[in-house]
């Protein structure tokens, strides 16, 4: 077969399409010639951590949003794959929610196993993709960042998997600009421990804004102030931390808030969202959306309906990861194999428009995880990707949201089945809110490995 | 005329174009039709300050590189328009080191003058960059960021004045990953402020070193430990400021260098130089150059050997600078004008190649100093911009040499002479050090406008 396959990002859903592929070529199919490009020098997207912010060593900006003692935010029994279990990589059961040195090793290890590291080509960033009419094929130009080469070639398919929570979603509130302190996005936090002893706002009011500010509290913030634009997240947070409406402006070290309160602050963290962001696609081949269930104009959250030769995966808001990733590129394959067959074009549409009444019908969590349930089910239904019971992941989720409101400090200390296995995970050895060594090696008690 | 004109930056160099264009205009010459492309809402370059870092609110790299409190670090004699002096825009004489609010005043001035906002396309970065051998035209493909879209036009002539002061050089050094406190470049440096009472650590050894060193003492740094790569700057340095060798690596909080001493550190600025960064290029176009004062490839110092239908202004390292991109400028619109004819490929090669001779040449500041002195001389020579007395240039940046040595919180006291009007400048009404508020009201002893 002559077809060729560019792969943008090589992260959890490029590494899911090269996976996918890879299973293909083992038993026996003949499969296209991939080539994945990705900007980093390693692969695991976002779980690849670096110390840099903002411009990297090229100038290129940087894509980790990850930070120092991160750790998962939900029970990896439910991002498990499932063709690849925790059990299987670490050779025993580890307690459910490690942290992203772990969760990396992990991603690392299925990817290592299928030999496909010769398919990806590092530190060489996509800059841009075009389609021809005429030869119905994309040129794909790209920057050799080693050499400092730009070059140009044509491929079949493009499946764009560069990710959505790396280019941040920057606020301006007026008084920023002469805030005597550090103004900064949650794209660009790095260690905590900066904040020791300061009093430090967090706007936002998701994932982000819980976690950081939740950990500049374990490192030893003096207080922590949340603001938020919509509601509250209305945990029971400890003595020092606490919720107030959205910040209005700043006056010198004083932050406003919509309710007339102010408060002293020493610095400002952003936590404000991500901007789904493709500087290397023009208009006709580009995803606009917000950070949602089913954005538009993706059959099957995955083919560009204007041009299904031109793929996205992993572009949903997220309550599924590594398994919904999986469904994706095992369904994305089976297209571009020819197992699979789509619907034209005002078929694909409709079927797209009907998800979207779906997820607008959502009211609460509950719905969230059902609707992102029924979705992952019926791309599995479709492929040979081991059996995944997305049942039990949906009812492992629901436990996890109980759990956070019973406890947000402490619910990083549950343990759950996996859904492969059926163990449940051992208790972590140390409580997450003592365990302040967030390495590999500390988590799972074993000798570290000398320094490089 | 029929030309089109693509400038890519509205800074002091695109300006300076614009600028060029207006005044012969005003002398009756019919001009091409120019379209200047813009990234940010507003024109002056780096000196239109802005508190954001990283990616700006588009996701695109923020310009800016400077900070809060940023005074010129030369006699503002030395950069003076020749057609548009100090004394002309502010209506007096003013002290010979403004701080940034009010250069940027003065920059604006000159433009706003000339009546060419309207030429300005803001919000638009340029994205790429394409020429084709066929119609000898360049493809420009811009985004406008206020409606999300892409597009592309041709034009005759591209004016690259994207600076290159922006896109951060960041070397990496062990254990920076595991430094418990922030690690960022001088590109990132906003507010001082944020490290009263640290222990700061900046590497680097020249300009921004420096100014960062001292301003984080300024605004009450506990102490700044300087660590140089070729040599130290020599200054006398107050008693908690202090120079080393290179750093080696980090451990934990500690610094260690080259010479095996060791410091506990809070934070690490990293004041190592920019590159030059044109993302919108391919290899054909593209100016690949560290900073210098003769970059190769450049004939005259402006037009791209290889298609001198391609410009380049403000490229080389900067003693010189408004002046300097004016006398650029101007002799750049002559060749489009056809006022001035370019010699052939091979004539232009081994001008440029002389240049570069010379430049090695170079020993030590004084001769930079003469080396730029004669360029700009050579440039100015062949148009009708405004006398500009560049033997005094030369003779005021030796003198300010003298008085950084003679003291590095102190020089910026100094006052000079306009070569335009000879008027010498008042002395500030407070010392440098003392004078914590830059606004240009403070500066002017003006009333502040109203809160905006
Ligand atoms: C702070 C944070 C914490 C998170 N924690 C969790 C968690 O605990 N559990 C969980 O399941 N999920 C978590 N996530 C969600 C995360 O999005 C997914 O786990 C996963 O990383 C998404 O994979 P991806 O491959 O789609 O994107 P990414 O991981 O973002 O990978 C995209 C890849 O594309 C590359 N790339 C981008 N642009 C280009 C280009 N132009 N050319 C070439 N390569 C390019 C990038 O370098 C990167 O390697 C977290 C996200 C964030 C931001
Ligand atoms: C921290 C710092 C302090 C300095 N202080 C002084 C000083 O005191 N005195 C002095 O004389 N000089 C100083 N300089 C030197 C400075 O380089 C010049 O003063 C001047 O700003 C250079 O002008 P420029 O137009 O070449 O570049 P810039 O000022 O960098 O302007 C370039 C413009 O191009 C735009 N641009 C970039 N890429 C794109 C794109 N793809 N599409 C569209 N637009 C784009 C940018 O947004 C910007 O507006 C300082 C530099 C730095 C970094
Ligand atoms: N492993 C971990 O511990 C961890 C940590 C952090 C993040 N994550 C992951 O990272 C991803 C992104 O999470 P996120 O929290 O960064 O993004 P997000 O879930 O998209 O939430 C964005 C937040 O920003 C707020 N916001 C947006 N614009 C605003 C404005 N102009 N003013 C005020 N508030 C504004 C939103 O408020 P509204 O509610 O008003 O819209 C919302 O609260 C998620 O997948 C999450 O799971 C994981
Ligand atoms: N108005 C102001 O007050 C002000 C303030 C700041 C900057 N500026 C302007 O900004 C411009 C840029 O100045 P700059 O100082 O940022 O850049 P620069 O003049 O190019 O200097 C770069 C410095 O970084 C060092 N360096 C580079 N790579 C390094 C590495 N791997 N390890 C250690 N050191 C390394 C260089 O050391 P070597 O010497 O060993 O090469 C040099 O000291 C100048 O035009 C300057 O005038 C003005």
């Amino acid at each position: 077969m002559s077809l060729r396959i560019a792969v943008i990002g090589a992260g959890p859903s490029g590494l899911a399409q090269l996976r996918a592929f890879a299973s293909a070529a083992a038993a026996g199919a003949e499969v296209p010639e991939i080539v994945a490009f990705e900007k980093q020098s390693d692969w695991g997207g976002l779980w690849n951590y670096t110390w840099r912010t903002g411009l990297d060593g090229h100038g290129e900006p940087v894509h980790g949003s990850m930070y120092r003692y991160l750790w998962s935010n939900g029970p990896k029994e439910c991002l498990e794959f499932a063709d690849y279990g925790f059990e299987e990589h670490f050779g025993r059961a580890i307690p459910s929610y490690p942290p992203r040195a772990v969760l990396f090793d992990y991603i690392k290890g299925r990817v290592e196993k299928s030999g496909v590291r010769s398919f990806v080509r590092f530190e060489t960033p996509v800059k841009w993709v075009s389609w021809s009419d005429e030869t119905q094929l994309f040129t794909v130009t790209v920057k050799d960042l080693k050499s400092d080469t730009v070059s140009s070639e044509t491929f079949d398919y493009v499946v764009v998997a560069s990710g959505h929570f790396s280019t941040p979603n920057v606020p301006y509130f007026p008084g920023l600009e002469m805030f005597p302190g550090r103004v900064l996005h949650s794209h660009d936090f790095r260690d905590a421990c900066e904040f020791t002893g300061k009093n430090v706002l967090v706007v936002g009011a998701s994932y982000s804004a819980e976690d950081i500010g939740i950990q500049c509290h374990k490192y030893g913030a003096k207080s922590v102030t949340f603001s938020y634009r919509t509601r509250p997240m209305g945990f029971d947070w400890p003595e020092t931390l606490s919720e107030v409406p959205l910040l209005t402006h700043v006056t010198g070290k004083i932050a406003h808030f919509k309710d007339g309160s102010s408060r002293e602050v020493d610095a400002i963290v952003l936590c404000t969202g991500y901007l789904h962001h493709f500087p290397f696609l023009d208009d006709s081949l580009r995803l606009k959306t917000n950070n949602r269930l089913w954005p538009l104009g993706l059959y099957k959250g995955v083919f560009w309906t204007k041009n299904p030769k031109l793929l996205y995966i992993g572009m949903q808001d997220q309550f599924y990861t590594f398994n919904m990733f999986d469904a994706q590129a095992w369904y994305a394959r089976d297209v571009i194999l020819g197992k699979i067959a789509l619907p034209d074009p005002a078929a694909m549409e409709a079927e797209t428009l009907e998800w979207r009444a779906r997820e607008e019908a959502v009211t609460n969590p509950e719905e969230a995880i059902d609707f992102q349930t029924e979705y992952v089910r019926d791309l599995l239904a479709a492929t040979d990707y081991p059996h995944l019971d997305v049942d039990h992941v949906a009812a492992l989720f629901k436990e996890w949201e109980h759990h956070k409101v019973e406890g947000i400090l402490t619910y990083r200390d549950r343990s759950y089945p996996s859904t492969l296995t059926g163990t449940v995970a051992p208790v972590h050895h140390t409580p997450w809110m003592q365990a302040m060594d967030d390495s590999l090696e500390a988590f799972l008690n074993v000798p570290a490995k000398a320094a490089e």
